[in-house]
């Protein structure tokens, strides 16, 4: 049981949107699309993506992190460790 | 003719990738994968959609900013507005 | 107590440090020098305040958080909520 | 001459208020104020200085590349290289 398990219907459909974006994209760029376009495109695209992670994390925070630090100090700094560092990287993205 | 003409190619292969990521995410979450892994590739999709952006924009300076400037300050004033509003948007992602 | 004691002294010399990036900005500015520069500089100092927000909310989460969640659920609702909410912020910045 | 001439006092008032904020945040640590606090700080003045750049690049984009790019293709090749460079850092950032 994972953290997005109330989630994962509306995470899918989401990515399937972002999917449909994706192909769009290359449409655009077949057809010759004006640059502008095109980046406005990807950059709503980009903002999708990120607003399922930022979903996704913060489930993740409050069912497996709260659990595990629940659980006793072992499990904790585990999970402490690769949350913090995933966040990380959602920062520098 | 627009500023990824050269690059058509490998701009549509990288999309068919990133395609192929968000694909698998999909399938990621139906396979009930840990949301730590979920996120690493949904950051790594983020990032590599972003680098799509900055040759797309790249592109679009060296020739669509630069052509529209040569030919004299009204087109280029539009083209620089618009262009330094995707930077924007960009820089804000 | 917070979850910043272990490395207070750090920190200061972090923010003194970017405090004096700062000021450097503003004499680049007075001394007319080139925006290509002052831009690299700026650059320079927003990247290393996001590395104290990214320390400092290392040490909150891995102290204060998970203190909270030790001590039963009400705490750590309203812990977890706002860890998150600054997480956000600066996912987005 | 460069891009931020006519913007200059207002770079360096809002770069003084910047300044001001990073002493702030040293006195919140002195004042061993909450870590939520303290970051909710740190992303404001990030934020402040992003605004600063976005500023910055702007004038210089609108003027300096702009200026090159009119004195033929040479200027124009290096100014356009060095702006895409710090873009590519601020979208980074």
């Amino acid at each position: 049981m994972h953290g997005y398990e109330g989630s994962r219907d509306e995470l899918l459909a989401r990515l399937r949107r972002i999917e449909g974006q994706v192909r769009g994209l290359q449409r655009m760029i077949d057809e010759d699309r004006y640059c502008i376009d095109v980046l406005t495109q990807i950059s709503s695209a980009t903002r999708a993506l990120q607003g399922v992670a930022v979903n996704m994390l913060d489930d993740h925070v409050r069912h497996c992190v709260r659990d595990a630090i629940e659980q006793g100090p072992t499990a904790a700094d585990e999970r402490i460790d690769e949350a913090l560092d995933v966040i990380h990287r959602l920062i520098r993205n």
